[in-house]
């Protein structure tokens, strides 16, 4: 079962710029930064309720949000939902026929295990689904 | 003060199609459809946590987000945040050299007063304030 959406992912070419009106104009306040080297990223999560927003920032030019920028532009990158069992929804969704990236769960920043369907899927919306200890 | 995301505006050609990964993937909850005239879409709600995912179908070629599919496909369309005081935080977007696209509140779904500002000044999102009767 989906409990709430976990995160909102927004590109961004710099987060030092990015994060002055997430900030100031906003009001959000910065939870922290770490930089994800397997997704080639730095992300700052800014807490919105029970959601974040996370700025990613790419490390490189050939990491994946480097692509998006190049080809979109800054901008909301992808929606992430924290789930109970990750593995039964994935299990789910590929029964039904969804083309999913992540066919099994891999550990994703601060060690939970995520898995990412494809936005083919999902109305071009690209997909996180979360699941930490506590679900 | 920014309370939470209160939902996240995804644009599709089709609801109908659409809301088959979200119900029967996803395992979302509808609270509903409606039509906004004024925003030329229909909408249907489906409950996230406390937010809630927001499919939007344009009702005519030349509504706002017939546009957007147009240009950019189905995807993430906006991210709306519910706040406390929606007059005072476009004052303080506006003081800080923010565009918006509404300098005032108007009236949206649910007759809440909303207001958008243009994703050029947010990091290429575009954003939307709520405040209802609640805050």
């Amino acid at each position: 079962m989906i409990k709430q959406v976990d995160h909102i992912g927004v590109a961004v070419r710099s987060i030092e710029q990015a994060r002055v009106v997430y900030e100031q104009g906003l009001g959000l306040v910065c939870q922290g930064e770490e930089e994800v080297r397997d997704q080639g990223v730095r992300v700052a999560l800014f807490a919105a309720g029970e959601t974040r927003i996370e700025l990613l920032e790419p490390l490189s030019a050939d990491s994946p949000v480097a692509r998006f920028l190049e080809r979109r532009g800054e901008g909301i990158h992808h929606i992430a939902y924290r789930c109970d069992d990750i593995q039964a929804h994935l299990d789910r969704l590929r029964a039904q026929g969804c083309r999913l990236i992540d066919q099994q769960p891999r550990t994703g920043a601060g060690g939970r295990r995520i898995a990412f369907i494809h936005p083919g899927s999902t109305a071009g919306v690209l997909t996180e689904l979360c699941q930490t200890d506590r679900g």
